[in-house]
């Protein structure tokens, strides 16, 4: 049978979105694998726009992270709060920075962040009912709060990240490119993507297995 | 040795800019074929926004289509009156609404459209040197303006769109989503990715194959 697997996105672009190579390469997979897949992203501002030429936050323009996320999904994306957790099998969320800035405020606050409340809803009501998920480049920082203390994760090798992420409890593991880290007993599957990658090459060999482990684990 | 390729976007989302899956399995073929590339986007206003959930233009916003383009390409991008021919091997262009609404005006004049003179310029200047070029989706749509009359090429099924580039001279061939099609003579490559595709592994069938016979051909 045909798995179902909703797939969070948060925004459109790397510096205050989804990644969108991520993003991509997320639903490539899962076609690939003969899975289905629905996008959801919150229907919120996104933290600020960032102009993606420049690197500079462009003042006084608003964007909506649903709008947004929707020029990924093509159009074909519902808002966060209509996901319901019992019509997948599995979720994954790819990263960027809107994952660390609009899904949850890990870039602000660090080991003391918060997830928006329909992001936390969402992640756990998959975790309360077994079943797995996926979590892309910077997008772990937010598994502690979902799990709790003990949670075997990565984000690749970066230090800082690592340390605010042991502060928070997460076991974290350094772990290469092309390579996941699995939780077993929680069924969370984790890999650097872009946090490490030099190419999308790269990227692509991590977050396929990173698809091909979840949908074993749903 | 690595061949390098150029590939020109038209903006960021499917409705008014590049289609960002036919971008990135553009861009990840290539990677996976050991070569390398530079995106390049035209540094003008966008025809419109369009709001990628509801499809309705945004009244009042404007985007830039090099500033959005950058969100494909993580940054690394630059603008398409930088780009010189003898830099690269080959030149792709993917689809998209902003091919024919960015690029060119075939989206509102259809036969009688004109390519914006950069883009034109950095065609013909592949078209003069020999070296091949891949276009997608309705990206064809700006060939015989570029190769003249008798170009060989596809967008597709769709009748209407055929029957503008057979106006204009464009010797249209059907095909399907998988496939592609060839002008040996002008070196120049077309796949119909989503003018048909029905998800995104049919896309990237024949967006492989285009990449394929594209650096085949350099």
């Amino acid at each position: 049978m045909q798995k179902k697997v909703a797939v969070i996105l948060s925004g459109c672009g790397v510096f205050d979105g989804a990644e969108i190579h991520e993003s991509v390469l997320t639903l490539l997979a899962l076609s690939s694998q003969g899975a289905s897949y629905q996008c959801f992203a919150p229907d919120i501002a996104q933290l600020h726009v960032v102009n993606h030429l420049t690197g500079e936050v462009m003042d006084g323009e608003t964007r909506n992270v649903l709008v947004e996320a929707a020029r990924i999904a093509r159009g074909e994306i519902q808002a966060l709060n209509e996901l319901d957790a019992k019509d997948f099998d599995a979720l994954i969320l790819p990263g960027g920075f809107g994952a660390a800035k609009n899904l949850c405020d890990f870039a602000l606050k660090g080991a003391d962040c918060q997830l928006h409340p329909q992001v936390l809803s969402a992640c756990q009501a998959f975790a309360r009912t077994g079943k797995p998920v996926g979590y892309l480049c910077i997008a772990p920082a937010m598994i502690t709060k979902v799990y709790g203390p003990g949670v075997k994760l990565t984000i690749g090798t970066d230090q800082d990240t690592a340390a605010a992420i042991r502060q928070m409890g997460g076991e974290h593991q350094e772990c290469q490119v092309e390579d996941i880290v699995v939780d077993e007993q929680h069924k969370v599957v984790t890999t650097p993507a872009y946090m490490l990658a030099q190419n999308i090459g790269e990227a692509a060999t991590g977050i396929n297995k990173l698809v091909d482990k979840v949908l074993e684990l749903a």
